[in-house]
Order: structure tokens, then C-alpha cells, then sequence
């Protein structure tokens, strides 16, 4: 067995300190756009709070991509461009298609998509500020525009178009259901949307500023951030808590399941945040607006088991959900599959993930950190 | 002007200090795989001087994911496999036509149809220790083979098939020009596989690790290396040189260069690297290696230039060349274009991006560094 001389193993302690695994703890870069502050989530200063009242999903992607709030012209052209970026254009259509029909993972989808669409953009390479504002307009149209297109290609379903004039929000559901959104609806998607645009240094985040740092095109690092959110660590917990609840049954199993979860030190899905102490705000919000589209689509007692779990977690472990708590309950009360859940956080993530690839791209340094060397030397064949 | 306050300015300052930037200096993990030691290249403990001299690319293959150098039999039977691997299939086929005949980089083909590949892969999600190897040896076989199916079909010529009881460097010359390499040109070709094979956190093994991190599949963690290896700051550089040489056009003419380039600071491509104070190792062994095919390939006088500018950019600058300063050159005399130099990059780099995935994966934490927020707060609309 290789052995290492005693201070090479205490020099590696020292240096990779418990806090540093992970990164935890280090800055990575300077930013801008988002921070938890005063247990609140910002976006460009703005409380999550105030935006999700008073803001549409497009008015945050101007936010978040500009630096300020739009007036109203420039919030109806940027709708105009991202609506005309929600087309799916003859060339992307067969290559949909053929990814649509492999038995793949709906991540794994929308990354090879969302590749594949770069290769048809002629100024794919352009990383000027116009340039990636331009391929930002693009991903962002087409981010839902392709989620929803593979979701029904995969069903064997025709694509729908996009209808101009309309949010995104209410194209999205739209087109991944072929049914027209009520008003009640399109608000709680998009507030959905709007609560999930961006996040600080998540792991798909991260990602997007790693890889765009070798100055590659944008269409790389968000094919880079999709597949980093693809993971079982970063997406799809709304999907776990879902698969929780309906195993759980009914409302009268709750006390008992979180009893037997605390006793045996099981996780409960959707609980629990490092870095909000006093609440996830999302959840909140989530929580609230969820509660009328549920009574109308049967789902009330679904939301009554949440609530309890809820309740259970914050009265007896100080815990409180997270915003994958209540978005998956959301999701399916808007009638969208659960396979369709993660793809639909990037819908709205893409904002953030272009937003940070700006600031990446306008003071860049590669991302080239140090491995500390574990391994042998001096060795001969 | 939105301001801030001193202090806070002064906090970023202290803990993002320049030497941060990029995570420069930082530690991100530890790794045994390889590291550069008493001023040369070590993969699992043994020198690149020694394991070129020995080592053919299949045997490196083994000793990065191994640990150590394999057996007869187990050389073989990776060969096998590599070999099976090089096929593309029948579903595989259509989708690489379709991105080969896109007007776009040769990088973000390669990008989409790894990206494809893992779609058609029914164990695609399997990230146990058995199933990445599998995957590894499936897309170590595949980016050669893909790489040279794609600059083919971009030519509107047919795919070769890999030739079983050959090396991975034998099929891959033949794959890609049509014509099968000399011994002289197979044996240089597959030293520059060996040297390209791992280099510890360069920006693109840093982007598979920090995409592998969230539990992703392997195939997700490659796409994001390859949108990398992509940018113009990491793979790419061989083609500048090789344009600088072109651009210089004959020997008489270097001195002149190079004193512009000194007296106006302008860059040398491939001089200079940041950590091989004495001189890259792997640039001494292909500059050696290469004289030969050089002059059999007519081009004898880029070797010479090459030789001056060295020397003249050591005797004026202290400075010596790297890795990719030579390579370009090696490619071109074994007449690839300077298009593919940098998925051939990729064709041997896979062999360690799998294996830093694979001791990622087996001790992981999912990497969420901190961003240092400096934009405002308390706004109200």
C-alpha cells in the first residue's frame, strides 16, 4: 500500500480545510445581481417579495440582464423578441425529433437541444455585449419554447406555436399542454418563474461562469449549466417531494411518516435550507398563491399534507421548507408531468445563468484553481 | 451612481484578493491522478519523459483509471473495447450528419454529438464505479471516432470503420484522412495522445469535476469540459501558432518577428507557461519526436522556425515553449487540418477527464463557492 510522508497529510489539512470541500466558503468572483440579505432573496436589490407582487417573469429577465427595470416599450419589445424566439424553426424541428425519440432523461434532452441549437446560430462564436444579449434573447425564448416541444414530441404529440402578445408564462403552458392557461394560472407559473430567475453561485450557475471563463460561446456554458443542473443534487427535489406525498397517502399518515423520518434520521424532501435560517421566502410565496389553483384542481389535500408536514418539520426539528417544498405541488396542479420539472426550472433559471454569464464575460479570468496531489512519485516502469 | 460603503469595498478587497481570481492558488480538491513534480509531468507517480519512451495511449488509459500500468491481457482487453467503441451506430449515424452539415465550430459538433451520444446510451444515468468505467471506455472509444465521422461528413465524404487489432492512434489517423499512418506516423501520433492525455485542474477538467458534482451523468460532466476545451483562453492555441508560422512564411524572416514581438510586447503563441518554470517537458519530447515526419512531410523549414523562435524567445526573454507549441506542427505534418486540431485535443484529454470524474464522483461535494455581492440593496419600485 502507497504510504505519504506525515507533513504532506497535515499540509493537506491545513489546506483543504473541511470548509473548503465543495468550495464552501470561498469566493469564486464578485457579482451583482442577486444575494440573500436580511432573510430575503435580492435580485439587482429589489426583495424577491416586492419583484414577485408587482413583476412579470420578462420584467425580471430585463432586471436581472440590465440592471434596472424596463419602461414600458422596452418590456414590450424584449416580450416581442423572446415570442419569436419561441418558434421552433424548420432546421431545430427534425433534429427535436430525433432526440425527442431517444429514451433518454429529459435533461440529457434538453441539453442535446440546447447544443444542437447553437450549431444553428451563424453568430454563435459572438461574445460582445450585443452579441451575448442577442444569444440570450434566443436561449431564453427557447429554453420553454424546447421544453415543451420535446415533452410533446416525446408523447408522439404535435409542436405547438407560440401566440404573440401573450407571456411567456402563458405561451409555456400553452405549449407543453395544448390548453389555454386561465389568468389564475399564468400568474402562479409566472410567479413560479420569477421566483426561481436566479440564485447566487448554485452548482448550474457556477458551472455557466467555469465554462464560459476559456471564452467560450454562451450555447457552451449553458449547455454546461444544464447538464450541472440535470443532478440529483441540484434539480429535481420538487420531483422528490412529490413521489413523497403520494407515497405518504393521505393526511392522516403525515404525523406518523415524520415521526418514523425523525426517529430513523430520514430525510425529509423539500425541507431544510443551509443558508435561509428563518425560511426559504419562495416557499412562502409558493405556499399562498398555490392554495386556490389547488381547490381547483382536487389537489387541496395534497397542500394540506405539505402544510402539516410543514408545521411538523418547524415545530419539532426548527426546520422550514425550502422553494423545491411547494413548486413541485404547483407544478402538477398546473397540470405538468413531473418528468417536465426540472426542465421547467431552467425555463426560468436561463435568465439567471445569461445574467451571470455577462458579468463572467465582462471581468473574466479562466477558472484554474489547484488540485493538492495525493499520488505518488518517483516511480519506474 | 449607486455607491457603496468603504467598508464593504475594503471586505472585498481583503477576501478577493488578486490572488483569487480564477480560484488562482485556491485548492478545489485533492487528486492522485497527476501533478507537475521537480519540473516535469507525473501521471500516478511516474514521469511523462518515461511513460512516453514506454507507454503507448491505451496503456496510460489504464494507468490514469487504474491506478497502475495493466498486464497483457488487460491491455488487450481495453483495446477490444476501445476498438468496439469506435463504431458509430446506426442511431448514432443520422444525428452526426445532421450537425456535420451545420455552417459552425468544429468544437461545438463534437459538443452536440457527445451530448447525442448519451442519449442513445440506455445506461447513461449509471454513475457507480462499474458503470463509469463502462461509460469512460465508451466515450474514450467514441470522441476519436466521432471527431474524425465529423470532419469527414463536414466534407461531404463517408465514414471509415475502426480496423480491429489496431491502436487508438492507428485507427484514428486512418479515420480521419482515409489513408492508413506509417509506423513512424503512428508512433508520433500516439506520443502526442500520451503527453495530451491529463494536465491536474486545467480549466476544463475543473468544468468536469464541477458539473460531475451535482451527481449528473458522465456524459453531462463531458459536454461541459468540451464547451471548455472550446474557448480560445484553453484548447486552440496550437492553431495560433501554426498561423503565426504561416503568417511569418520563411526562416529568414523570424529574427525580424520576434524583435516586433519584444519591442512591441506582442504575444508569442506557445511560449511561456505558468507553472513549468524550466520548460514544458512534453514540448522537448514532441520537438525531438517530430523532426523526422517533418522533413518526410516537406516541412522542415516550420521546424527550423519553430527551433529559432525558442531559442531566440529563451536567449531575449527568459521564456520557453509549451505543450501546444510543437503540436500544431505534428498535426500538420501528419496532414490533419488545423480545424480538428482541437477536438484531437479532446481525443486524448477524455482519458483524464474520466478519471478525475471518477475520483469526483467517489468523494464528492457539490461545488457552491460563494459570490461576493457588491450590487445594491434595499431598492423599492
Amino acid at each position: 500500500m502507497p504510504t505519504v510522508a506525515k507533513e504532506e497529510l497535515i499540509s493537506v489539512i491545513e489546506q483543504l480545510s473541511p470548509a473548503n470541500k465543495g468550495l464552501e466558503g470561498v469566493i469564486a468572483c464578485t457579482s451583482e445581481i442577486s444575494t440573500i440579505h436580511d432573510v430575503t432573496l435580492l435580485y439587482r436589490g429589489y426583495t424577491i417579495e416586492e419583484l414577485s407582487a408587482k413583476c412579470g417573469f420578462e420584467q425580471i429577465i430585463y432586471l436581472l440582464w440590465n440592471e434596472r427595470l424596463p419602461n414600458p416599450a422596452e418590456l414590450e419589445a424584449l416580450k416581442k423578441d423572446l415570442t419569436a424566439n419561441m418558434t421552433i424553426s424548420a432546421d431545430l424541428l427534425p433534429m427535436l425529433q430525433a432526440i425527442a425519440k431517444t429514451n433518454s432523461h429529459p435533461m440529457a434532452k434538453l441539453r442535446s437541444a440546447i447544443s444542437c441549437l447553437g450549431l444553428l446560430d451563424p453568430a454563435a462564436e459572438d461574445i460582445s455585449t450585443n452579441g451575448l444579449k442577442q444569444k440570450a434573447i434566443k436561449l431564453t425564448g427557447a429554453m420553454g419554447a424546447i421544453t415543451a416541444a420535446l415533452s410533446r414530441l416525446s408523447k408522439g404529440e404535435n409542436v405547438i406555436a407560440p401566440v404573440a402578445g401573450k407571456t411567456l408564462a402563458w405561451n409555456f403552458l400553452n405549449m407543453i399542454r395544448g390548453t389555454e392557461p386561465t389568468a389564475e394560472e399564468e400568474k402562479l407559473f409566472d410567479t413560479a418563474l420569477v421566483l426561481h430567475a436566479d440564485h447566487e453561485l448554485n452548482a448550474s450557475t457556477f458551472s455557466t461562469r467555469v465554462v464560459a471563463s476559456s471564452t467560450t460561446d454562451l450555447y457552451s456554458a449553458i449547455t454546461g449549466a444544464l447538464g450541472s443542473l440535470k443532478g440529483p443534487l441540484h434539480g429535481g427535489a420538487n420531483e422528490a417531494v412529490m413521489k413523497m406525498i403520494n407515497e405518504i397517502g393521505t393526511y392522516e399518515k403525515v404525523d406518523a411518516f415524520i415521526e418514523d423520518a425523525i426517529v430513523n434520521k430520514k430525510k425529509v424532501m423539500g425541507i431544510g435550507h443551509r443558508v435561509y435560517k428563518n425560511g426559504d421566502p419562495r416557499a412562502r410565496i409558493l405556499k399562498e398563491l398555490s392554495l386556490q389553483t389547488c381547490k381547483k384542481s382536487g389537489l387541496e389535500h395534497f397542500h394540506k399534507m405539505l402544510v402539516r408536514i410543514q408545521e411538523q418539520m418547524e415545530d419539532r426539528k426548527g426546520l422550514m421548507p425550502n422553494v423545491d417544498f411547494f413548486s413541485g405541488l404547483v407544478y402538477t396542479a398546473l397540470k405538468i408531468q413531473s418528468k417536465d420539472f426540472t426542465p421547467i426550472f431552467a425555463t426560468s433559471r436561463i435568465a439567471g445563468w445569461c445574467a451571470q454569464a455577462f458579468e463572467q464575460y465582462a471581468n473574466n479570468r479562466i477558472y484554474r484553481p489547484r488540485a493538492y496531489y495525493t499520488g505518488a512519485v518517483g516511480k519506474k516502469i
